[in-house]
This record gives structure tokens, C-alpha cells and sequence, in this order.
């Protein structure tokens, strides 16, 4: 994952390496800090796509889905018990397995289907690494302090919630003025009943101002940023005290390599580096064949200014990244075909610099055909993204590929598309995929002098005449001495045109005189040396290999699943569900009694055996104390698909029921026949509507 | 993983917090330094355990398995093209891909089938959390500076490599001795001439003294080992420089979290504290049922003073590890019965303390029954412990579980043993299987002063009397105003005895004087304050766990799984071969045309996609430049077990040959059928003698 920018300064002046150091989260909503309450944004009189990705789900109850998140351990703050730490999750047995099964699948569909080199290398990178890559100088955020109590904050983040802060309070001031004239002063008594400080309406221009300023967020640089923070008077909100002028914040975690303290390193902030300093061993690991992909899965670590979004803006997340090595003449796919009949939401660059935010739904193929997506290989990623994101359950309706406008990419980038998905938070970048050209081969190969390059055998080799000196060396060394050596190199570095003009010279003078940098001259005579014209055949052609990085950030892409899964039963209790596919599902099936009868126990104990011992992760809930509808209700929110129930028929004739989460359909069969039922439903080989027509349907529990 | 250390010191004194916090490590073998080379040592007048752990395989040729691992990258030493750093390992896609298998495989034998609590904790932890697990203070090796040149030696490692060199020298000079007055001077020259330094003779009770310190070195402390270097002039062999005395060093990565640089943080040294901080989280998941495990797998780090033996003593590694919390008064398993009758090596802390090394072949239940194993759930998890090491291919020949002796075991440990692996290096600890008692839940409940406790109904109540004091505050509170919360604190603080002597005084007496610690009295009358037994009932009871904790070092694990798995085959180029078994091998089947012929294109990939989606990782090898034999032995290499070979029979008849790499033999069937057959074998549904039958058998190709 690079660190890709959401609408970067339109000046190609800003096209700086600091533009494509940005952190991967610029595409992250601007969600409220504790002091600004959510909002919504004034449509600023230049739209921008900022504005349309911060317009929420308001449909959707976060809050009601975290609780449950934190209440059944899906995930909760690291340390707890000593206060936590902002940006530091634990994972719980479901968030746990969850991951897990992302990142399996994740395997499945790029790593084995695709034949990628997956490789693990080390977390801690010695600086140097990091500094050719370009990540010690620019990979930072800018951050400002509280002049009294010294806080810290990420500046434009800060801007940013205080502008917030400032329209909402004018769109009060706005919307109150308009009911007073309408229907008395009772709405404004109201709104101030609230608590809230007394709503302050700004001048239309300086709602403009503002409205400019929060479109162009991600763009300012130190300097710019110190002026708004000057000209506009932010704050510190909670204390109003003024703000230190933002400086660079290194976002990487610093620490030392062994004991002597000298020899600093760096815990990795992406995967990408690993698999560029091992491109030779793993293009030989492919018989040198091009072009092939690698890919890595593991954690990253970026040390936030100021950590929030609960699981999209972190300082420690797991990733998962392709670096596909292709040559740059060359970008077709040759599986290109499998995904040109895909339809997938395109919001093309074109379409954002005409301010709109509209998506185009056209086929994969008709998108490279039409060069907006730029070429196969990239149009080939963005299926396989679309595909997997899919199979794992996000909404199709809620995902969209956006491509970066050409001042949001970086220079090395010809085309960038990021794969977002909408939640609460707006549209969040989960998966980046850019094609990167020879930049990290390149400064690599520079800094270590290692070849990083493919080497391929022409079919037709290259044949040209050159003009070459060839020097009588018994003559030349002796006359020249000590000075034979720099005049030898100068010769050498002459151009074929420079070598032309040399040749006739001396073809019809029989002598030259060159002035080497230094200002000597020496004269060259034709019985020490001659130019002729030769001809050169190569068969082998040398290249730096382009790189086209899919890069998937786990914990955005479960958290965007986790809404994306969750609702509510339309029962009276609105019992609360997590609609996970079997696939990703961390528990597949449930194993319950329907009482504490002491003769379900064996069958219980053995049905679970047996689904685990088939590799399917089964829970058990015999809690006597707990109705069965109640198990059902709990279990639920841990989105387990399929409930078998043990209960008298089981013990008179060995047969089971099977429940399904959704519909809560039941049906009862054999205890064998059920099981294997399982296995097949979990591994996706059946569905239940293909199944239920096998067994008997039941109605369900009186209980439930 | 916690520290286990071997042979610690014999006197109770060295019970120090120390011991329990050397590194998982000290089992490693005595490995050569640059400067020592190999050697074996003398047997010490005292036999001790850690004399066997030395001996080597002298059969194994190291060497030549080293040279294929790196040049097939199984693994190479993280950034090669920047010069590589010590103790930090990138994997390539082999050993990324066998490492992936067996955490794949671990999982489903711990986690699905005994329905283990998996979490993924942060691997950056707050100082504070670390601070109270001791790793702060503690987690320490000694180290030594030469005192010109500054190089950095970890102590111990130093004086044992320094005092081997001379005992192996002194080996030389008595052979020598010996050889000249057998049969000349001739033996002596010859071994001059080899070009190393003339041997020297030590006297016997300086063998004798070299010998025993070189037993003990993983125990002396500080003042200890600054006395041997002193006292044996121990320099650094590469300048002969004195050394500094030695140093604790902290072994913990450290850097800051967020941008004050104020909230120090570590690496997290093992994957255990972030289960025992969500341990109520944990207990509350598994709906409060005693007992259950939480088991995690990630990275941890140790930043290693003078990393060394490749994959055994790195700085970056992969651990695996279960905590399994049980009632410290039941340590029962109810599926002790699955384990009882597995016969397992054992090497007892008695045997040991004899001086012995001998193994005992017996079955766990015997071992339990006997007391060798303190108890059933310890026992349990030696038996999954060994399963699991047999089912990814470890050598049962190779494989003991070694005691650890009561002076080596941590202050809370009741009984800890090792499943050691035998390799090239000697028995290298491969597995911690620990019962540690309930540290580290009672002193993070202490410094959090979060209960990290079992609450349990009780089925019979308990009941008892005791003595309360009943305080009429009407009068008690006037009478003593500022002072009655102090009396009353000190009433309560009374032991059962000293308030039934208070209620005989206050009852004959009505009054009674009592004294507060700073001395200050009261006088208490009957009309303030009576004393009476009481009825008292409690059906709960409150307890902190027990630990048990099996802990994997799978990169150890891995390593050794290396050597048990490679070869040699016995024909005229002695080709590798990894015997890797089909589950943990990282491809599965090799694809490969008989010829670069263009008709069997389509057949290559479309049997490779066909394996590949059905989860069957496939290597393609088509380099029409190699023949087929060539194919064959590059990719017995990579320990890839089966091989699907197309050729012209193929394309006439729908056909292909299967070969399974240990045998070479083949056989040949349709293609769909020989596929289906693959995922069997792949999966161990099926085996090769099982399936051999079924197909016809050919001849291997001629160019094998």
C-alpha cells in the first residue's frame, strides 16, 4: 500500500514527493471529534468529491452495532485495563476469526488462483531501506500543539473540525432565523434548551471561504496551513487556547537494532519494500520468467498524530499486498478476458474534475477499451479486487472504484484506482490499486548498485553499427603514460555523432586534439588509434519491470463487512444479527441443546467433535439457564449461519435439526446426513435452498 | 512463550525473578562463533544434561541443505541487497508457504478442535503492562564490550566459546602427545600443517574447572561471570583485548507511541500478556464456563545481543501460543482419556538430577499416574503437543520432553516440561509447556486493580459463624466524631480471635479500651457498639486461575522440520529431496509438459486452474530448455510431492501421469479422475498405496 492522496493541490508544482507520502487515510471521512458533533458540510460553491464522500448512512445506528461489537468482544482498545491505547485494537475470538478468514480467502483467490510468490518478510527495516524509499523524509502528517497545555493534534485535522464546527453552528444560526420569521421565536428557544452554545452565523463569504478551505483539506503544505491557522484564529477548542505553527511528524515507530544503539530502524509501514529488496531471488524463484506477482500479508504500523474512526485510522493494521512485475511495453493480461464482462461503479477522473461524483456502471472490458482504465493488467486487479470483496459479502451497491485525479497521483503512477466502500463513515478507501512504474526498482537498484532488472532473451536479436575506437595500445599507452587512462575514459564517453566528427578528422588530418574537463589537450594520431564504423547484434534486452500494486488494508475492508452485515430482526426484541456468508463466518455452526436434560450431553459433545474435526468451527451453548431462544438471540450476534439443535427426537432416533440464521427455517434429518449437509453448506459447495428440499422441514422452536 | 531456562543454578537463592526471565533460548546449543570451530566438548567429571544436548548429528550434512534453502529461497537474511541484518529473516515463498501450513495446521488442532478462544493482541505494548509482567526490570541477557574496539558479545556466549576453543585445542595437543609416543613425530607436523595454532595443554584440573563452568554457564549472574573472565583472562579472540565486565542489557524493542515522545512502548516480547489483560473478556465469551483456553499466533520480538544459529536465535519470529486458565484446585481434563495411552520420551527432572540423560519411553497416563507429570491437564496438552509435532512430520525419534529440574524452573511453576527437537545443533526447544500457576493474572489485577477473577456458584453453599461487630452510630458517631472512621477501620481489620476476646471484655465488662497504631486509645462502651456471632452463607466463590501454557516457536519448529525432511536420493547425483508430508508441503503438485510441445499448453493450464480453485497449490514448470528429469529434481527441492506429467497421450487420450515424489512411481488415468485423486492426497483423505490401485501403472519417464 502506498499512500494514496484524495485531492491533492491542482498545481503540478505540488507534485513534490511529499505528495505521495500522504498516509493511506485521506479517503477517511472527517468524522467528529469529541468536541465537533457529526455534520453534514455545505455543498461549497465549487463541489468537490470530498463533499460527497462525508455524506453519511443516516439510516444506519452505529452506535447500536458497537455496542454489540464491544459487548461480545469482536474488538475492543488494547490494555484496557491499563486505559488503552489510541489506535491499538485486540481482536476478539470473532474479530480474531473473522481476519483470519479474510485473509485465508484473500490467499485462496489471489495467492493459489493467480500462482503469486507470497512471501513473509521482516517487520523491523533498518533506516537506510526507508530512507532510499523515501518514507525518513516524507512520510509525515503535519501536527500542531496547544500553546499552554501542550496537546497535540494533527493540524489539518484540526482545521478541519473547527471549520466543521463553525458552518454547523451557522447553519443553526441560519435555520433559526428562518423559523423566527416564520412561526415565532419558539423554535430558537428550543434549539438553546438544548444545552448548546448559542449557534453564531458567518458572512456568505466566509462560509465560501471555509467550504473552499474543507474541499482543499489534504492539499495545504506547512506553510499554507500556518496561514489558515493564523488568518482564521483556530483553536484549541476545548481549552481556546492558540496552536504552535504545524511542523513534519514522522509517522513511522523509531527504535534501535541490536545493543549497541547505533543502528536505527524503522517497523515497516507497508509490506511493498520487502518484496522490491527481494525482487531478483524471487524473479529466479519464477525461472526468470515475467511477468509473475508477489504478494505479502502482515502487519504495518503508522504512528498517528491522532488516532480515530476506531478501526480505519490505526497504528498497528494487517495488510495485504501484490506487487505484480510487468513489462513496461507490454500490460496486456492474459487471463485479461475472465473479467472484461464484469460491471463495476466506475467514478472516473474525468467525471470528478467536472465536479460531479456520478458513477458510470460499464463492463471492465469496454473501461480499458476506452482507456479509462489505462491498461489490462490494472483493469485485471480491479475485477479480481471486485470479485473478492464480493465473495466475502460486501455490497455490491456500496462499492465503487475511483480513480485519482492526475493531482492526487504520484508522479511515478499512470493510472490509480482505489476500490471504496461506503459505511457511516462515507466512502472509504479499502484497497488501493496503482500502477507504480520503475520508481521503488529503481532508487533500490540505485542505492544498493544491484541489478534489479529483467534480463530477456530477444527472439529477433538487435542488430546496428556503431562507430568504436580502437586504440593501438602499444603506441598510445607509452606516449600518454599516466594520462593514457582519462583520455581513454573521455574517448569513451564521446557520442556516436561526436565519435563521427572525430572519425573524419583524423580520416582526413590524421591527427586530432581533444581537450579533456580539466583543460589539457593531447594530440591523437591515427597510428594510435582509429574509429570504425562495426556492427553490433544484441540478443538480450535488459529492463526495469513496471510494478502494479493491489493493496488491501484487512481492518478497513472487516469493518466496512461488519456494517455492511449487521441488522436487525423485525421482531418485537429487534434482536440484533450479523448476516455473515458461510464463508467468512468466524463460528459456522451451533451447536444447542434444547434443555438441560442431561441425555443431550453425549450428543452434543459428539456432534461438535465431529464438525471440528472436519475443520468446521463449532459453538456450543448448553447453558440450562438460558431459553433456547435467548441462545438463539446471542448467538446471532456473532453471526453464526446454521444452529443444530439436540433434543428428545434426537436421543429416540438420532436425528438433529438444522437451522438457518436468515431465514430461521429448520429441517431435521439423520445426525450423518446433517453434518456432512454442513460441511457442504460451510465450504459453499451447497446452498440452503438446494439443501432444504433434502430433509424435513420442521417448524420452528415454540421458544424461539 | 515464557523464558524457560536450563540447568539454572543450584542454590534456592538464585530463585530471583531473574531466572524466570532468560530468554527462550538457553537450550540452544554451544554453536560456533566465527573464531571457534566446531567441537565437542569433554564429559565434565559431572555429567550434566546440557553435555548430551551438544552432541551432534555427525551424518547430517548442514551445509548442503543450507546451500539449497538459500538458493531456492526457503529463507535468506532479511535485506540482503543493503548487507543483510543479524537475526532478521525474510521468507521466500517456500518457507513462507510451510510456515503458513503449519500455523494452518496448529490451528486447526488447537483453536477449532479444542475449542481454543483465539485473539490478535497489539504488538506494540505500553511500557506500564510490561513493566508490571516484570519484562522491564528483567528480560535481560549480560553483555561485553571489548574494551578497545567496543564490539558487543553477549557475556555468557563469549566465555563458553573462548573456554571450548581452549579445551579442543588442549584435545589436540594430548592426541598429538599420544600419537608421538605411539608411532613418531609424523602426526604432530601434519596437524602443524593444517595452518591453526599450535594446540596447548591445559593441566586436568583446569579441564576439570573449564568443564564445569561450561555446565553451569547458563546460571551465573553479574558478579559471577565478571569473576570467570577475570579469573580465566577470557579476551575477544579476534583482537585478544580485554573485555568490559558484563552488563544487563534489555532484550525488549522499545520506541514511543504518538507524537510526544513521552508514552514509551515495547515490542511485545511474547504473544501472552494481551491474553491475561482480556482475560474477564475472555471468561465472559465463553459465557463464564471454567476451565477454557485462549490461544493467539503473531510476532514477537527480541532484540537479540549476538543473534545466531539462523532460524533458531533470531530478533523477528513467529510464536504460537495457548493459555490455558484452569481451577487451581482441579486440574483435571475431561479428555485426558484421548492422550493416556500415547507413549512418549521422557526425560524427568529425576533422571537429570542422577546425572542421566537415558530416556523413558512410557504413556502419558502412566506418566500422570505416577506423579512424573504433576497433573491431567498438563499431561493432555503433552499429548496434543506431541500429535500435532508427529502430524506435521517431525521425527517421533527425534522428539523428547525434557523436565525442566527444579532448579531451573520459575517460582511459580508447579512442573514445566520441553518437547525438544534433535538436529544438526543438538535437543533444541521447540515447545514451552509450562503450569504457571496464576502470576500474571494476580499482578496485573494488583497494579490495575481490576478483578481479574472466577466467580463460581457454589452447589453447596457455605455456611459459618463468625464474629461481627454491630455499631450503634447514634451514639458511636458523636462520641468519637473525627475519629470514629479510624476505630472502625481497626475494628474491622480484628481477626476472629481478637474479637471474641473483645466481645468476652466487652460482654463482662461493658466497656473495652483499644489502641490505634499511633497509639492514640478509646474507650468503647456496650451501649456503642455489641459483638455477636453470626450465621454467615456464601454461594459463590471467587479464584484466580491457573496457567497452563503450551508455547511454539514455529520458526524452530520450521527449521527442524527442514532437516527431518531432507535427503539425499541415493543415485549417482545425489539429488535434494525435502520429504515434506503433502499437508505441510508448500506446493502440492508439480504441473510439467514432457516437451516444450504447443499442443500441451492449453492441457497445463487448465490443469493447473482446476487444482488451483479447488485450494490445491500447483507449480507450473514448462522451461522447454530443461529436460524433464532436470524438472523433476529442481522441484524435489522444493519438496513438492506429487507431479501431473502431460504428454501426447494426453492430448490423444485425455490422460495424465501422476508420480509421487519419494517412490517415483507413477501412474497414469484420466484427467478429471487423477485430479479428483490429487485433492484426496492433498488433503490425506487418501494415500499413495491406498490410490496406486486404482490407476495404471506406468514406468517412469526414461528421462528421469
Amino acid at each position: 500500500m502506498r499512500f494514496p492522496t484524495l485531492s491533492k493541490s491542482k498545481s503540478p508544482l505540488f507534485k513534490s514527493p511529499l505528495s505521495y507520502f500522504k498516509s493511506f487515510s485521506s479517503s477517511i471521512p472527517k468524522s467528529p471529534l469529541p468536541f465537533s458533533s457529526p455534520s453534514f458540510r455545505y455543498l461549497s460553491s465549487v463541489p468537490s468529491t470530498s463533499t460527497e464522500k462525508m455524506s453519511k448512512d443516516k439510516s444506519f445506528d452505529r452506535s447500536a452495532m458497537e455496542s454489540i461489537l464491544t459487548k461480545r468482544f469482536f474488538y475492543v482498545p488494547s490494555f484496557s485495563i491499563y486505559g488503552g491505547v489510541a489506535g491499538l485494537y485486540d481482536y476478539g475470538p470473532i474479530g480474531s476469526a473473522l481476519q483470519q478468514n479474510l485473509i485465508n480467502i484473500w490467499r485462496q483467490h489471489f495467492v493459489i488462483e493467480e500462482d503469486m510468490l507470497e512471501i513473509d518478510g521482516a517487520i523491523i527495516t533498518p533506516a537506510e531501506v526507508l530512507k532510499t524509499s523515501g518514507h525518513v523524509d516524507k512520510f509525515t502528517d503535519l501536527m500542531s500543539k496547544d500553546t499552554v497545555t501542550l496537546e497535540v493534534f494533527r493540524a489539518d485535522h484540526l482545521v478541519e473540525a473547527v471549520l466543521e464546527a463553525r458552518l454547523e453552528s451557522d447553519l443553526a444560526a441560519r435555520t433559526a432565523e428562518a423559523q423566527i420569521s416564520k412561526d415565532s421565536a419558539n423554535a430558537l428557544s428550543q434549539k438553546k434548551q438544548k444545552g448548546s452554545k448559542p449557534p453564531v452565523k458567518l458572512s456568505d463569504d466566509i462560509v465560501n471561504e471555509y467550504n473552499e478551505i474543507l474541499a482543499k483539506i489534504d492539499n495545504y503544505n506547512k506553510i499554507e496551513l500556518s496561514e489558515i491557522i493564523t488568518k482564521h484564529d483556530i483553536r484549541n477548542p476545548a481549552t481556546n487556547n492558540t496552536l504552535t505553527p504545524p511542523v513534519e511528524f514522522n509517522l513511522m515507530f523509531e527504535s534501535f537494532i541490536g545493543p549497541t544503539g547505533t543502528h536505527k530502524g524503522y517497523l515497516r509501514p507497508e509490506t511493498a519494500q520487502a518484496q522490491f529488496v527481494n525482487f531478483s531471488r524471487l524473479l529466479e524463484f519464477n525461472n526468470q520468467k515475467m511477468p509473475f506477482a508477489s504478494a505479502m500479508v502482515g502487519k504495518s504500523f503508522r504512528n498517528e498524530i491522532s488516532p480515530r474512526s476506531g478501526l480505519l485510522r490505526v497504528r498497528e493494521f494487517n495488510m495485504a499486498e501484490v506487487e505484480h512485475f510487468v513489462d513496461p511495453e507490454n500490460k496486456a493480461h492474459k487471463k485479461f478476458s475472465e473479467v472484461a464482462n464484469i460491471k463495476v461503479r466506475l467514478l472516473a477522473a474525468k467525471t470528478q474534475e467536472k465536479g460531479s461524483t456520478e458513477l458510470t456502471e460499464m463492463t471492465i472490458g469496454d473501461a480499458v477499451a476506452q482507456k479509462i482504465i489505462d491498461n489490462q493488467t490494472l483493469g485485471y486487479f480491479i475485477g479480481r479486487i471486485y470479485l473478492y470483496l464480493i465473495k466475502i459479502g460486501i455490497d455490491p451497491e456500496k462499492l465503487r472504484f475511483r480513480q485519482h485525479m492526475s493531482n492526487e497521483m504520484a508522479h511515478y503512477a499512470c493510472d490509480c484506482w482505489d476500490a471504496e466502500i461506503k459505511s457511516s463513515y462515507g466512502w472509504i478507501e479499502c484497497v488501493g490499486c496503482a500502477d507504480r512504474s520503475a520508481f521503488d526498482l529503481t532508487v533500490h537498484s540505485k542505492k544498493t548498485k544491484e541489478k534489479l532488472v529483467v534480463r530477456e532473451n530477444l527472439e529477433t536479436p538487435l542488430i546496428y553499427d556503431a562507430f568504436v575506437c580502437n586504440i593501438n595500445k602499444k603506441v598510445f599507452g607509452p606516449t600518454f603514460k599516466q594520462n593514457a587512462k582519462p583520455i581513454q575514459d573521455h574517448l569513451e564517453s564521446l557520442s556516436q555523432s561526436e565519435l563521427e566528427s572525430l572519425k573524419q578528422q583524423l580520416d582526413s588530418q590524421n591527427s586530432v586534439t581533444i581537450q579533456l574537463k580539466d583543460n589539457s589537450s593531447y594530440e591523437i594520431t591515427s597510428n594510435m588509434m582509429t574509429i570504425d564504423k562495426q556492427t553490433f547484434k544484441e540478443s538480450v534486452r535488459e529492463y526495469t519491470p513496471n510494478v502494479i500494486e493491489p493493496s488491501f488494508g484487512i481492518g478497513r475492508i472487516l469493518y466496512s463487512l461488519l456494517e455492511h452485515s449487521f441488522c436487525v430482526r423485525p421482531d418485537a426484541e429487534l434482536r440484533a444479527v450479523f448476516k455473515f456468508n458461510p464463508v467468512v463466518a468466524p463460528f459456522k455452526v451451533l451447536v444447542l441443546p434444547l434443555s438441560g436434560h442431561d441425555s443431550f450431553q453425549p450428543f452434543l459433545l459428539s456432534v461438535a467433535r465431529s464438525l471440528r474435526s472436519k475443520g468446521v468451527p463449532a459453538r456450543v451453548d448448553d447453558a440450562a439457564s438460558a431459553s433456547i431462544g435467548r441462545r438463539y438471540a446471542r448467538n446471532d450476534e456473532l453471526g453464526i449461519p446454521f444452529a443444530i439443535t439436540v433434543d428428545f427426537q434426537t436421543v429416540s432416533e438420532n436425528t438433529i435439526t438444522l437451522r438457518e440464521r436468515d431465514s430461521t427455517s429448520q429441517v431435521r434429518g439423520p445426525i450423518e446426513d446433517i453434518l456432512n449437509t454442513c460441511v457442504e453448506l460451510v465450504n459453499g459447495v451447497s446452498t440452503w435452498s438446494s439443501i432444504s428440499q433434502k430433509f424435513q422441514s420442521v417448524s420452528p422452536s415454540t421458544e424461539e
